[in-house]
Formats: C-alpha cells, structure tokens, sequence
C-alpha cells in the first residue's frame, strides 16, 4: 500500500463528499439531494449492479437526458470496474443500435420515454442481458424483458465491496458524431478522467471563469456528448452546487438558472445564442454575474459581446471526442488580464491556450510547429494525459489519429504572439480555393457581427477556376440589408484582416439551420443545397 | 505512444512556457528572466549535468538560499532522472555530512558562502565526485576538489537529448528536521510532485486564496524545507510571476514585496509574525491585497485577526515532509462562504479541509473514524497520491509510518461538523495529564488573542500526581498583565471551550523563543528548562 494510490473515480467522491456532505444536487430545481446522500445513492447503485452479475469490463449503456440518474451511473458504473456508454440519444434508431452492438453492451439504463423507440426495433437488441428502467412517475412500461425497476436498485441493501481497481481500468466509452460514415468508439481509462478533472478545475480557476466553491454549476453540454465535457467529474471534485436540466428546454432552463442561482454554465454557441436571445433572459440573469464555457463550435464575436452587454463572460474551449474533451480554454493569461475590455475580448473568442499538461502544437506539413503569427496555418497535434488510446476495433483508423505519436485532430489554426491558438477550420470543412485555404470559421466570425445576422455558416461550393468558392447561408433579422453587410465585410479587407478572395461569392438567406446531434450547425445539408444547384 | 503520456516534471514546463514565454522569475527584485529564458537554462544544465556523467538515480544535493540557482535545480536535475537532495543548511555541519553520506549523494551544486562551512570538514566529504560551484560576484573559491564552475553549466552548448522517464522515477530526496534522534530520509517521484502541484493549485482556488493567473507569489518557506511546500513547481505550472527572496531578511523582503507586488505567499507563523510586526509593513502591504498560506505550525488567532485588520488574508496549510507536503487547506468551503467575517476566521485558523484526492481520517486508538463533534481526539491518518513509500534505508520506521496501508501522522485532531480539522496537538507534544491529553495548539492559541502576549508555546512538566501538567511560556509587550491573562482564560472555561485541567499552572515570560531550522518554536529547549528546575 505504502504511498501506492490509484487514481479512480472513487477517489474524486471521498475527500468530495467528505468536505461538503452537505452540499447540493439539485434536479431541475424541483428534487434536491445532498452529496452525502449521492453517495449512497451511487454506493446501493454500485452493490446492486454487482449483485446482478455485471462484471469487469462489461458495458452498460445510459439512454437519458441530463438527469440525477445519468450522474449516479457516472459513478456507480465504473466504481465496480464496468463501463459507462453514454448512448448519444440523437442519432436515429439503427445508429444507436449500431453503437450499442459495436460496445458490445451487456446493460442498459434507460429512462422510460425512451422505451418505445427501442421497443420497436427490440429484436435488434436481442444482446443485451438486462434493461434497467426509471420512470419519474413510477410506472415501468413492461415491454422490453428482461427488465429491473432502477428505483430497486438505488435502495439501500447489502453493501457489496467495492473491486480494487488499476487506474488504467476503462471507465467510459461513447461513439463521435462523425460528419461522415459511421461513429466511431473512443474510450478512457480512470487515470484519464481524474487527471482531465483536475486539470479542467486549475484551468478554470483563470479569469473570467475564476471558478471556486461558492459557485453553482449548471452544464448544458450534453452528458451522452464527451461525457459532459467530464464536468459532472470535475463538479464533484471540486464540491460544487450542480444543477442538472432534465431535457433543454430553454424556457424551463431560465427558470431554473433564476431559481438555483447559477453562477456558471458550458454550452455549445446555439444554445448560448437561444438562452441570451430569450426575452426573459436579460431580467434572469443579470444578477447572477453568470460565467459560460463555450465549446463544440467557434464563439462567434457578436455573440460574446452580446453577452458580455447582459453581463455574462464567456470563453471559448476546445477539445475532442478523442481528447476527453478539454484541451484549451481561453481564460486569461497574465499579458491578457494587463489589457483593456475591448482587447480582452478578441482574446475570449480565440480557441484559448492550452491547459496544465497539454502539450498541444500547430504543426505545417513537415510536421515543424508554425511560427507564432497569426497567419501561418497548421493542424493542431497534442499529446497530453487524457486522449484516447484508440477508436475501438479501429486499428487503422487509430494509426491514422496517432501518425508519428501526436494525436492528430485535423483541425486548422493559428497561433497569435501571445500563444492563444484559433482554429482557422476543420480539415474537411475548410474551403479550398485556389490551392489555398480560406478559413471559414474566421469569415463566420466577421459576417456575425453585421447588424441584422443572427446565425451563419460558410461551405464550399464547386468551383471551375478555383476548386471551391465560399458560399455563407444566413440567418436574418428584419434590419439585415446584404449592401451593408458586404461594405462591412470590405472594411476587414481594406484592414488587412481576410484576404479579398476570402470573401463569399454569394450570401443566401435562409429560414433555419439544421442542427446536428449535439446542436452545432450542420453543414452537410448546406452542401447539398448547393450540388443541388450546379 | 497511444494515450500513454508520464506525469515527469518537463510537463510542467511544456504547457506553462509555451503559454507565458514573457512571465517573469524575479531573484531579489533585481535579477528578472522570463520564463522562456528559464527553459533554456533549465535545458543548458540537464545537458551539462548528463555530460558530466551524472547517472540516472545519482544524488544531486543543492545547499543554497531560495535562489534562481536552486529554482533551476529543481527542474534539471529531475528532468535527467537524477535525484534532487534539497539539503537543510540549518542543520549543523555533522548533520548535513550524516545526511549527505545517508542519501549517497555524489554531486553538489552549492552557493559560495557555503563553501567554507564545507571546507573545515572537507575530508568527510570525500564520497563527492563534482562540486558546482556558483557565486553571485564571479568569485569561485577553489578550496574543494574537484570543482566545476556552475556559470559553465547553463551557458548555451550542445543540447543533449533528455532521457525518456517513467513517471515513477524518484524526483527528490530530503531529510525531516526530527525533534528527536537522527534526521529521516524521504523521496517522492515525478509523478507525486505533478500531481501535488496540480492538486495544490485547486485547493488554493478557493476562496480567499482564490489563486489565479493574476497573481504575484512568492514563497517564503526554504527550498530546502519539503520542496518549498511544492510551490516552485505550482507556481510555475501556473504560470505566475515567481519572487524568489534569496536568504531571509525580513526588511528586504518587504521591499521586494512592494517592488514586484507580492499578491500571494507561504510561510510558518513566526515569519508572519516578523513580517506584519516590521514598522513598514502596513504602509507597504496594504495596497497589494496579500494573501497568505500559513503552515508549520498551528496559525494563531491573534496572528490571523491582526493581518486581517491589515488587509491581509491568512489561511493555515497543513502536511509533513513525507507528505510532500500539502494535506489540507482552511480555504473556505461553500458552507464557510456563506458565514460572516467573524465566524470566517473561526476557520480559516484551522487546519483545514483536505484537497483533492486526498483520503484524510481521524483515528481513534481502534482505527474507526472519530465522530464530527469538535471534541473527540484522535490520531490523523491519510492516503493520498504525493506521500513518500518509505524513510530511505529505514525498513522499520516505514513500517510505523504505513502500519495497517495508512500512513501515520503522529499528529492528533479533533474534526467539527463542518468537516474542518483542527489539530490539537503532535502526538509526541501533547501534555498528558491523568490520563488525558491536554491540547497545546488550542491553549496556545487562546493565549494568543490576549493583549500583551506576543508569541506563546505550552509544554508539559512533570508532575507526581498528574504525569504532567501545562507550563505556558510567553514573549509579552508592556501591556501584558498576568491577572488580565488569567481572567482572559477563565472566560474560555466559562464558556465551555476548554477544560478546566487544561490551564496551564503557569505562565513564564521569557525574552525570546529559540526556532528550530524551519522557524517554528523549538519545544525542546523549554522542556530542558523546566527538567532543570526539578
């Protein structure tokens, strides 16, 4: 034993739920619960899984919404060695089922709205052994066998010890959103998760975020998306309030932000948008000094400095699937905390600096880091304790994420004097025009803050001459007027700041963006839209 | 190369260079470099150490003030998986040579001035292979062999590759200032100082450390005493502007204090003491809202509350040296948060809470946990993942130290309904008194808040009837008065705080207290006193 201490998921729970037993998870405002009496909870959960014969290294999948459930599974599940797959509900039927059988789960929990999708199709998922299933108003549709009522479950019984576990035990697994083909599994071990913790706790505590144990912490990430962004790991750990929010439903999410005094929140930019743009929002929460993590998508300039006019900071953070997610955030370091509201804002929007033991580097094409210019183009490559190993029964899919031992994340950026990086694109996003990259995160960004632009998005149409030329689809209010949005896009060329064959060839207008699985826009139907009318 | 990344210390460095290239280590206020010319003198030394032969596991010993000097040891020597011995230049010349010989140490970067002391008994220091020797005015003083001249070390030359570590390669080496017997060895590999840096930089998030990216710090503990409470490696991965003091001179540090606007630093309680009793102190810390750890020994009421009328925020740090050391913290939890000022400090003067990751218990005699009453005494058990494995060629007192896999502080504390710790005593200082431990710290600290007392320790004497009674000795300012003393005390028994049995049956004033090598009040010589008056 002597000094021997594995880093496990158990282990974020004892000093945690030691300090602040008294502490509070709340459920949408409306079912409160004590840290000390999660930890019950999650101790019986634990016992009980044990009891029905789940073992190391079994896979039991969750089909929820952000629900106290889904954050006792968090725990219980890989506290006795097993692993959680966070099942991401917005795919359609087959591509859950494919996920589920390409994990090989053995187990589901899984809320009872969700049981007649599977139900329909339950021959499919002849796998698996058991369905643990909840019901918030107690009765259990009985048409998926076999079945166990969770609420069993959760009730104190015989306590089972818990197995002693390596820290390099997988605890979690969960298919990405791909743009193309078919998900792929990732998967992180204990160690991963405990390091990606506290490291996303010390990265947190810069400003504007200065995050401490008088906050209350409300994500909106998702918790089947990159396990929450590990928040409901690292909430915990640090001895947070935490709100969970059932479904978004952003009305309802007001509501409860007004009534658990929310102080802190992760969100992707759509939902930023749909929160700050809420007629209610501004009376809500310009008391609560409210701090947002933005991440899954570029923090669109008009965006951040319509927040920050409410009161709200934002930052921006970036990571992976395969990276746990977090990577880099962009809190403020010291030479920007010296520099004026305004400035400090170009710095907010950036992709950020990346966080305590990331080795991240925007590597050109013979693989040399790219001076530190704001202009010179790499893809980012990192190494740090909490990316994934492999994607799961993927070996050359793994080779080509892990060429030359740096975890290659296909995405494009640059890096400015100070360090700060900006994704310029994704690989496959970027519109390449004339052999050379036109960097439509940065366009977007621009385009945003014309009076009148709500949302946009920029996609690459075929082009004779050049390859591609970039088209951006528009979302509009009444007073947007396209003569004025391309004289102001003209003001950035006469600056220096995008180059003139940068700009869009066309600005079309449109009623609505679709959304994908995790509420980022989705580009694939824009580009379709377009070979439609070549 | 798959997900595997080593907690080694150049991670520290990756990160936190590549994001503060311009961030300042300041020597004295007057020697600045950045943190990316830090790097490269860091690199320059491991490449001259591994050139001059020095092995992986080889004993590296540094005897220095706080330097630049040393801050660079501390980062080269382990990067080339060598053995840091942070050697305690307190101690007299026969202890440093006993644990020098003991460590097997076979280099020895060391400061000018220490030359000579070295020099008188030079012939026990045969087993030295290399002496680096450095002097601030270019001096080098020829008088051991053979030498080398440390300035020739981190000039810029053939950069050699660093070996490839496991993260369980041990980093640092030192011996514990024992009160009794010969000093113990203790060692902590990479990966526990990673970790206890990373651990430490949570917990001093909170309120009303609040550490952020913003701050100034500088350490006031010896580098040679427990690495510095692990700061050089905190505040670097940080990434904060660093002042390092050089030797301790109350006066100068103040000045350098005002100079580099110190917002936050570390110290045991007699050098705040010196500290905010300097004429000077006021006029100069009172725009710089400094915030204080304070450990090494209990944090007094009386010294809390006199820095908070100064604007300064203390806190009391707990830990050991084979605990790396950090244990606890008395930042404020969200319970103490909600409280007002006056009950704030009821806990900030204790020992705290333990941060992340850290598995603490209060023992009684048959190993179950105490119940949170503020009364009930037991002995402080702990595992965490920074404690050293073992006293170095010490298998029997290893096996004391972890008996039944849980490391033995030897310490006793009571734990309130908060959760908060309160130690009331070292096990071995505890006055004993018909069969019940009677608590120093809390005396002491009551004694403190009277007007007049200015430093106090309370010791048992021996006693035919009881074992041992209290004897209180006291530094005093004119203003102290014995009778004022008395009835000060007799309110505390009045109001249920102690026992009656726990008033000492005398107070003693005395001109001065003798430090040990770390600054705290030596007990040792006033025990001598009272056998001698038997």
């Amino acid at each position: 034993m002597n000094g021997r201490y594995e880093l496990t998921i158990d282990k974020i729970l004892i000093s945690s739920v030691r300090n602040n037993p008294d502490q509070i998870i709340s459920y949408q405002g409306r079912e409160n619960i004590t840290y000390r009496e999660f930890n019950e909870v999650v101790r019986n959960l634990a016992s009980s899984l044990l009891r029905m014969g789940v073992k190391k290294g079994d896979k039991v999948a969750v089909i929820d919404w952000d629900t106290n459930r889904y954050l006792e599974a968090y725990y219980a599940i890989p506290m006795i060695g097993a692993v959680l797959h966070t099942v991401n509900i917005r795919y359609p039927p087959e591509i859950i089922f494919y996920s589920m059988q390409h994990a090989e789960d053995k187990y589901v929990i899984i809320r009872d709205e969700f049981v007649p999708i599977i139900a329909k199709n339950k021959s499919m998922f002849s796998f698996i052994k058991k369905w643990i299933i909840y019901s918030e108003n107690g009765k259990i549709p009985e048409v998926l066998e076999p079945f166990e009522n969770y609420d069993n479950l959760i009730k104190n019984g015989e306590r089972m010890e818990l197995p002693e576990l390596s820290e390099d035990t997988v605890a979690t697994t969960f298919y990405t959103s791909g743009t193309t083909g078919l998900p792929k599994g990732v998967s992180f071990t204990h160690r991963q998760i405990v390091l990606h913790a506290l490291a996303s706790i010390s990265g947190l505590s810069d400003p504007p975020i200065g995050l401490n144990s008088g906050d209350v912490m409300m994500p909106l990430v998702p918790m089947f998306h990159v396990h929450s962004w590990g928040i409901p790991y690292s909430i915990i750990m640090k001895g947070l309030k935490y709100v969970l929010p059932g479904r978004y439903d952003i009305p309802l999410i007001l509501k409860i932000m007004e009534k658990e005094k929310v102080t802190v929140s992760a969100m992707v930019p759509s939902i930023v948008y749909m929160i700050i743009n809420n007629p209610e929002a501004s009376k809500i929460l310009s008391g609560n000094h409210l701090r947002i993590v933005v991440g899954g998508g570029a923090l669109p300039r008009g965006l951040a400095e319509k927040a920050r006019s409410m009161g709200i900071e934002t930052i921006a953070g970036y990571g992976m699937s395969e990276t746990a997610p977090i990577l880099t955030l962009s809190t403020f370091t010291n030479k920007v905390m010296e520099m004026d509201d305004q400035k400090k804002t170009d710095f907010r929007i950036k992709t950020g600096v990346p966080v305590n033991l990331v080795d991240l580097r925007v590597f050109d094409k013979e693989g040399r880091e790219v001076p530190y210019d704001s202009k010179t183009i790499g893809e980012i490559v990192v190494r740090a304790p909490w990316l994934t190993k492999e994607y799961v029964k993927d070996p050359e899919g793994t080779e080509k994420l892990w060429k030359n031992g740096w975890m290659h994340t296909g995405d494009l950026a640059v890096v400015d004097s100070y360090g700060y990086i900006s994704i310029v694109d994704r690989e496959k996003d970027a519109v390449k025009s004339g052999g050379e990259f036109i960097p439509t995160l940065i366009l977007e960004d621009l385009i945003s803050t014309t009076p009148g632009v709500n949302q946009v998005a920029v996609v690459g149409k075929k082009d004779e001459k050049w390859g591609e030329r970039p088209v951006a689809f528009l979302t509009v209010s009444e007073s947007y007027n396209e003569q004025d949005l391309k004289k102001h896009m003209d003001t950035y060329v006469e600056a220096g700041r995008i180059a003139k064959f940068w700009l869009p060839d066309e600005y079309r207008i449109i009623k609505e963006f679709t959304l994908t699985s995790t509420g980022k826009i989705d580009k694939k139907p824009l580009r379709k839209n377009l070979q439609g009318m070549e």
